[in-house]
């Protein structure tokens, strides 16, 4: 195990203004690696707080990741402070400077020349080549120690720390490892996913189990601390299996798996096709499956039928329907599936209407009733459910009910 | 003005298993208050590590918060750390004692005695009476500087940080706040804002300029650092209309703003009703704009065009036309949006078509390239664009392009 400290730069995370989310996910990856965090210092943009920082850092554990302040406008000055203590100048670089240019060119745009502070390096020090944006990552392993600096955009951080920097790293890792896994539920509360499991706890030790709950259900980690790799891996193969047996249909999948890529993976074996109708979610549903690559070959598509004559004329809803039953009902539901299913061809449908608020809620349907209809071939089922949390909160957990209920339609079938 | 600095203790902090929202709330409350954050730091619960916390930023700044490591378990040892830096020895509060031996009778259980640990006080640290949890706050002012202590439990935190941190900083704060004013902008690229606003940004001074890109635009926020309160307001005022006059029609609105939500305001003046056609973006359009509270009255719902028959179907596109320009084209684009048009009989409409990726991309079309068309009225517009990121992120972007599109031809209806 290797020690390092992390220091994330940027004066909205002083201010409250942004959540610590880089240096969250960077304590992850690391973990994953067996590089432990022993601290976490953010500090505003400017210059003297980001050297007295690094330097303390330096001193104390003599490894240092920064994230942040590598843009090309004036609050962006990571560089040029770590650079002086290291005492190294900055230099032109123009193989970063090409590159640059080429990905604004590819864009159809004329590369800025504020830009170009971007493609200073400091002499010494490797390049960390970001294909995801325009700031590069530097590795600096001098004197002071190592020093790694990398932007403050999520996504151009964490291709880095994968291809870039945890490579490197695991190479002086050594063999004892932090390792989690991830057991997915959905479709069940987490006191009663809690009580269910309870004697399970006491079997996994010494691995430690979380619950946590979120608006796609409530995920369960297990985590081996400092062991070999070999040894954690069975482990937590074991407390996997161990926990899929006590939460039996609640369980989808493990650590990334999402649901709607789970369902056309089982829709693409059967070569069956998948359409919606979306009334309160709006489009989340079909926005939930779109963002799976390759979803295209199963999902057709769908209609968002959020004003009531929509769903008359695009999905064949009977208006006397409506009238009798309100569109928030299990007829309109089941209607509403029938619909879609007949006009978009498709072996499967799914069906949403319900309330999200935060008006429009009634004693008999309170905000949070949602009616969620399924088809798979000529089977129907109509469910309904009372969702808590605000208006976001309800559409989303609604959309995940409604994959989770043709998830279990599709495993019956 | 006075400066602090926060330590939020707790080894989960540092895995990156929970997110430091303790961290943000407090930045936020106090600046609010005029008291700036000058540095965060998080670190393990272990007593080596939170002590070299605190004692740095005593000397650094002579003032922190901490939060975490205040409950009854082993784990938790900030008080006894503190304690030993102040060399105060901690003794016995029956006051503290007895509130807790009430709270837990009244919820039917016996104080078990591992809590007797949770009512030793420092000698001459003032109790922050906790009525919401077991750990009461502590406020130490000596020789080495000013100490708060807080529970970790984020509602505990809150509360104590309202009744009892905020009233007592306040006297010696003054009537100087931090106070910022964030004007959102969207279809323009981080360094061209910056080569646009080069030139405003020192007419700004004193207040501070920060650019934060995202995948809905760049935000500019502009912060007054310890003035009083009128004085940050004018300021203020005045530097988001001269942001306002150099970022022309790329400013959509300030702070929270949501593009979604203005556009349905624009459209709800007018007594217009919107309707979207979505293939690449699969339901986000949708999504965004059924997010918003009330959005009913304007959005009356649209067609997830997934696939190239159900554009034909139900948007009748003409099959020849798809197999001429492909899917993804203006053509398509444009037939896709005079065809949503048509049938839910919306003034308004959006279509959206294009390469998400991360396939289907070609030398003349590649990854990332998007067609927007809008309707208003009768005026028809198509844009292309090419949009960096991953398949999420483009999306999201084109999501965005295309609201950005539809409010640019509302501005010049």
């Amino acid at each position: 195990m290797i020690d390092l400290e992390l220091v994330t730069i940027g004066t909205e995370l002083l201010l409250g203004q942004l959540l610590d989310g880089n240096g969250a996910e960077i304590g992850r990856m690391l973990a994953e690696r067996g590089v432990r965090v022993t601290r976490r210092t953010s500090v505003g943009d400017d210059e003297a707080s980001i050297g007295a920082a690094v330097s303390d850092a330096l001193k104390r554990t003599g490894a240092v990741l920064t994230t942040g302040g590598l843009g090309p406008t004036r609050d962006d000055v990571t560089k040029r402070v770590v650079a002086d203590l290291y005492q190294w100048p900055l230099e032109f670089d123009a193989t970063i400077w090409d590159a640059l240019v080429d990905r604004f060119a590819k864009l159809g745009r004329t590369a800025p020349a504020s830009n170009r502070s971007q493609a200073e390096v400091p002499r010494g020090a490797a390049v960390l080549s970001n294909r995801w944006g325009t700031a590069p990552g530097l590795w600096l392993e001098g004197p002071p120690g190592l020093t790694i600096m990398l932007p403050g955009v999520p996504r151009e951080m964490r291709e880095l720390m994968r291809h870039e920097v945890l490579p490197r790293l695991a190479s002086r890792a050594g063999t004892a490892i932090i390792r989690s896994r991830t057991l997915r539920t959905t479709g069940v509360a987490e006191s009663k996913l809690a009580e269910t499991l309870g004697l399970v706890e006491d079997e996994l030790k010494p691995l430690t189990l979380a619950y946590l709950p979120g608006v796609s259900g409530v995920d369960l980690r297990v985590t081996a601390w400092g062991l070999p790799e070999d040894d954690a891996r069975e482990r937590l193969d074991a407390a996997e299996h161990r926990l899929r047996q006590s939460a039996g249909e609640w369980a989808y999948g493990t650590d990334d798996d999402d649901l709607a890529e789970v369902i056309l993976g089982l829709a693409r074996q059967r070569h069956w096709h998948l359409a919606v109708a979306e009334s309160c979610t709006g489009g989340l549903l079909g926005g939930r499956l779109t963002a799976v690559p390759g979803s295209s070959d199963v999902f057709v598509g769908g209609v968002i039928a959020y004003d009531n004559a929509v769903k008359t004329r695009e999905l064949d809803v009977p208006t006397d329907l409506l009238a009798a039953h309100g569109a928030v009902s299990e007829a309109v539901a089941r209607a509403m599936v029938e619909g879609v299913a007949q006009r978009f061809g498709a072996e499967l449908a799914l069906a949403v209407t319900g309330i999200a608020g935060p008006d429009g809620g009634s004693p008999e349907k309170p905000v949070g009733t949602v009616f969620v209809a399924w088809r798979v071939g000529r089977r129907v089922g109509v469910s309904r459910v009372v969702l808590p949390g605000d208006r976001n909160e309800i559409r989303a957990r609604a959309a995940q009910s409604a994959l989770y209920l043709l998830y279990r339609a599709l495993h019956s079938a």
